[in-house]
């Protein structure tokens, strides 16, 4: 299928405010969601809407079948096993049970990266002693510093696939196969960023990670779901988080006795409808292969480049290659106190919808760009075309305000 | 509204399975929803489908503006302060989000009931020193042996509005009440199976709760969505279960702030679409008044009941009066050893939807059934024939099944 024409697939993109069109650039918060996913969770709550597992009627075995075959299809995606996928409300609850469930002690090291998201840092930080990866002068990972903190022997490693500021896709793979050489350590990604784009899909058969974190939300689907892969010889040490209803084989006056992985993790009810929608993502995702997404990706990520670097008024974090990065711009405005002011003229004024702030990962943030920058971040129904409006209405903008 | 016409609102109950229509008595493990709530789901993901907070353009404040309008329009109907509602994945996150936050020692007294479900059972066991109220010779709870655990001065006192498995419902008032006069216990209620239920609404502003804990799914809304109220003195001192992104006003190289209550305990991407649904979900509810609600509900518990007590070969396990009781029936049928025959011979013959095994309050239903009950649970779309024809289909089967 042709990334350009799926935009038609994505109701909401033909919603007109005030007269104009939508041009959505902040897909790295959340994607839109294509009308099969819509339909998927439509379709279960109207012609089903019932519980899963334990019941024993036919519409409770409907729903539980269609929620257990997506994770089949999520296993079969990271060429993983069934039981390795463990259903979260996310990537941050994911990386929580992760941080939570190895018993830590606070003395014990977790080598982390000053460019991730505060998702895979705070519950790491909170678990034990965390050492963060400096940045080389262009905003990427400084890989010598990682190899210099290897040496102190972290029982974790806790890496981000793509930085969802800066974009970099880091090399996971090397960096694993330093992990593991270096001390054996239990290496989690968050793949947050990059699981949406099928060339940077993580392979667990070949890639030696023990954990890996996603959202639905940020590849076509619900939000309210993600997914946690573990090894089946992490999850099974691993301490649920959450107990409950649902993850426990029996229980009595004295004591319990945990199910087997991945229930074990899953107390209560989940998010059923969710769940059935990032089945329905994932098999919108598939139809693009590998090849078609990364072409596109680095078109996107071009223009991105390309246009900041033709302007003397901004400043874009990151590598200036388009190779190993996704379609994320950060941008600092020169001579601008308050990127808020220009994010609601770009969305009230042209109709494009672009975030500021510090993007959840405030250390890289407050160190390269002064604590704020304007976000734009581009996905499979975006064009170049799109891009370059932006940075010509940021160029009326700026004129107007006075700040070139 | 008329409690019965409502039936219409339901699109599942349009379907036909084998050309039979659906007997829904499932309700307790969750209700259907109604189109408005499937709705308001659709129409977000396909007229807006972003992320909420912290974006500064039109479509991110506008998710924002009605996610939020769902919090207070939650507080409103428990009488509460906005900031007191912290959305969950559901009434068992949020059991585990108090008793994890509490940071309670592992010789702190909590005091439970035996009727609970382990959603309200086993976050308490492992927090603490967890003691259990035991059932009277009804299966309901014994106030006495209550009273005399509250002599041991329990730091948390754990309450149950309304049984899941015998659909008690408990006198919280004088309970609550005695647990404050006590010790001034901390007292949390799972309400999950009352709330449903406009005459059993908690009203925080009378009753002297510090937590309550329920589900959208039971209510009429998504799976994936729930609620935690606190006390806002008791939330501030609430450590959260999950850090990460959108609960922290700074992060840097050292620490960081917790953001304000509720937003501290809402980390990640939550689930906007299903809160939204939530939201639409209640707005259906409160067209129902109490004393219609009450009415129903009390019919359909006699027709449990005298259907129950007109048959020698049913025992019904709970009080025999309607009063003070859900319509929810938990069976054992003389001489039946495997009862997930049974519902599914209900299903498939007849069209009947109903629940078998320990319904995740393992300890009551092995004290009281053996370990396993036929549970039926009726809701506002359900009426009396359904629950007569449940009776009905039930002779026809164990008549065919020889065990009469």
């Amino acid at each position: 299928m042709d990334l350009v024409s799926c935009k038609s697939d994505f109701p909401v993109l033909e919603r007109h405010i005030d007269e104009q069109k939508i041009t959505y650039l902040d897909s790295a918060a959340t994607s839109l969601k294509p009308r099969s996913v819509i339909e998927a969770m439509s379709n279960y709550y109207s012609q089903n809407g019932v519980n899963i597992h334990r019941g024993k009627y036919y519409l409770s075995e409907e729903a539980s079948d269609s929620y257990e075959r997506v994770r089949y299809s999520i296993a079969q995606y990271l060429g993983a096993y069934g039981n390795e996928i463990v259903f979260t409300k996310g990537t941050t609850e994911a990386l929580n049970m992760v941080a939570y469930g190895l018993n830590l002690q606070s003395d014990d090291i977790v080598v982390g990266f000053l460019d991730s998201h505060h998702a895979q840092m705070l519950p790491w930080r909170r678990a034990a002693d965390l050492r963060l990866v400096n940045l080389n002068d262009e905003g990427g990972i400084d890989l010598d510093h990682y190899y210099e903190l290897l040496k102190l022997k972290p029982k974790v490693v806790v890496l981000t696939h793509c930085s969802n500021v800066t974009g970099t896709v880091a090399p996971i793979d090397q960096m694993t196969k330093a992990a593991k050489e270096a001390c054996d350590a239990i290496v989690v990604v968050d793949a947050a960023q990059s699981m949406p784009h099928p060339h940077l899909r993580i392979d667990v058969s070949k890639l030696d990670v023990d954990f890996v974190a996603f959202s639905a939300h940020k590849m076509l689907g619900p939000t309210g779901v993600g997914c946690l892969y573990g090894k089946s010889a992490r999850l099974n040490e691993l301490r649920p988080l959450v107990v409950g209803g649902g993850m426990v084989d029996w229980v009595d006056m004295e004591g319990s006795q945990e199910r087997k992985i991945p229930h074990r993790f899953e107390a209560g009810t989940p998010a059923i409808a969710s769940t059935l929608g990032f089945g329905a993502a994932l098999n919108y995702l598939k139809q693009f292969g590998e090849e078609a997404s990364l072409a596109h990706t680095e078109e996107l990520t071009e223009a991105i480049i390309k246009g900041a670097l033709a302007r003397d008024y901004i400043q874009l974090l990151g590598t200036k290659s388009a190779k190993n990065r996704c379609a994320i711009g950060s941008l600092r405005i020169k001579g601008c106190e308050d990127l808020s002011d220009i994010a609601r003229s770009l969305s009230d004024s042209y109709g494009i919808m672009c975030r500021t702030g510090h993007m959840c990962a405030q250390p890289i943030v407050d160190q390269q760009m002064g604590g704020e920058v304007l976000r734009i971040s581009a996905y499979i129904y975006n064009t170049t075309e799109e891009i370059d409006r932006f940075y010509q209405s940021l160029d009326e903008l700026v004129y107007f305000l006075g700040l070139v």
